[in-house]
């Protein structure tokens, strides 16, 4: 379930006038930003975006751009894209940070159904006149070039069908490929970037029901290179996405100075979506409200505006 | 330009009642078959499909395949399913066929635009619940997955924006990989399988521009596996579709017995698109028709078909 509230009958025009009035004089009223846009759905948001377009003759992300700033201006600039087009530019800064963020990729490459990671594709052409795969192919090698251009360019099967024999057997083929640090990883990706979400579960499943432990636990005991760091988030997302973006915020969190960019990234992306059940993970895990733990690490406006989607 | 030739009006109605008409009896009137659905697009074909059913509760298609045979039902079959729907009939078969039809997936993912190789994807969705990347992969492994695989999940870019200077660099990069018959293919793969077709076939002319000979008549010197059949056909469709299409047809008929799928492929899935263009060249190359060389080399129903679909 969603975090996001949103009122009962909102108006696009009024709340484009709204938004105009808050940007006039010294400073923004930033109170007022985070009022009517931390309450609007995605549609609201881009007929919102419209509105001001004709009253104004203005870009209001543009225009949002210049009046706000630092992680607040962030936050409000990727809630105000659409999901598409926010995973491309998010997929995009992930690539040119190179090593760290290819998690950011894979993440997004697992965790959208077959149709949205292709709207996110066609996004990205827009947006940058390149393909994804173009992007994340020239920016690495080998194992890992492999794994992610396979993750982002597959248009994965969601029906329901479990082969339980195929369970059984890729089960054994990773089993085979992880049990040695120095494993040879070809059939690993070709299980993961071709199979169902349904089997791969089923195949995970197998996994731990023979070696008592499960796959991505495993995993942790290998090399923590780049590969096997996304090797590892794949099979979490995959498995289990809310209990992967638990993770996140968690880590996001107890970092020393906080991963604004993490915290951001998954409250702005599942606000909409999931973040009440995730919200319910994160209580379960650290005996901690969500809200409580970010309201003591960030602060101002962007604090303001995050507990906003969180629903506070 | 199309070959097929379709009169002002049709009334889906009428052609269904006319095909009913000619299931009648013992043995079905296939000159009538012919005569209709050999002058019928796309669209009317579908909606003669739907017209049938809903006339006499029962399915078009599989009423064909029951009153007639052979080459003639297998080419009259294709014809009358939607096109992402016969791609992935096509490429199904293919795979299951292994080894030397290749070929036709590669071509497949190649010709078709990046919107039509996705509808094709759903549509052995569809048909087949599982993905095609998925059966592509469990039936490969090293180089020849890896460029199968990414060839038919790419959603190739389509703007007309050309990079010189990293055609260059990728023109070189080819010369690397392919002057030694033991190459290595990362690369390689990794260019064919990301880069716009636009990017690519300046791509290959610079390497022509620089080594007096194309890239895929050199690659026509190192061995011939499977991998490198792939490589070919890849290039060539990517650098020119229908003067690959034209050889496809020259070998389809020259050979001993005529390889009536090439040519019923071939015939099929272009008659609504550029056929015409197809015959220009394969008259220019052979100095004889095209018609003229079918007409000699096969004969009966399916002939008369084949040459309805030619514009005869």
């Amino acid at each position: 379930m969603a975090t996001l509230v949103v009122p009962n009958q909102t108006s696009p025009l009024e709340d484009a006038e709204a938004l105009h009035k808050a940007f006039k004089g010294w400073g923004a009223d930033n109170k007022a930003i985070i009022a009517i846009l931390g309450h609007r759905n995605v549609s609201q948001r881009q007929e919102i975006r419209k509105a001001y377009e004709e009253l104004f003759q203005e870009d209001l992300i543009k225009r949002l751009e210049s009046e706000i700033s630092g992680d607040f201006e962030k936050a409000v600039y990727r809630w105000m894209l659409e999901p598409a087009d926010r995973d491309a530019v998010l997929a995009n800064v992930a690539i040119r940070n190179g090593n760290k963020d290819y998690n950011v990729v894979v993440e997004i490459a697992c965790v959208l159904s077959a149709e949205e990671l292709l709207e996110m594709r066609r996004a990205y052409h827009n947006r940058y006149k390149r393909s994804l795969e173009e992007d994340v192919a020239a920016n690495t090698t080998g194992n890992l070039r492999q794994l992610l251009v396979g993750l982002v360019s597959i248009f994965r099967y969601e029906g329901d069908e479990v082969n339980a024999r195929l369970a059984q057997t890729e089960a054994n083929i990773l089993h085979e490929s992880v049990k040695e640090k120095k494993g040879n990883y070809e059939e690993v990706i070709r299980i993961l970037t071709t199979r169902s979400k349904t089997q791969l579960v089923a195949t995970f499943n197998r996994y731990r029901d023979e070696h008592a432990i499960s796959i991505s636990k495993k995993l942790l005991d290998q090399t923590s290179d780049d590969f096997h760091k996304a090797l590892h988030t794949a099979i979490r997302c995959i498995n289990d996405h809310k209990k992967y973006y638990e993770k996140v915020l968690r880590h996001a969190i107890k970092k020393f100075g906080t991963d604004e960019d993490g915290l951001s990234r998954v409250v702005v992306t599942r606000a909409e979506k999931d973040l009440k059940d995730i919200k319910g993970l994160y209580y379960k895990r650290n005996s901690v409200h969500l809200e409580d733990a970010v309201a003591k690490d960030i602060s101002g406006d962007y604090k303001k505006f995050i507990l906003t989607l969180l629903g506070k």
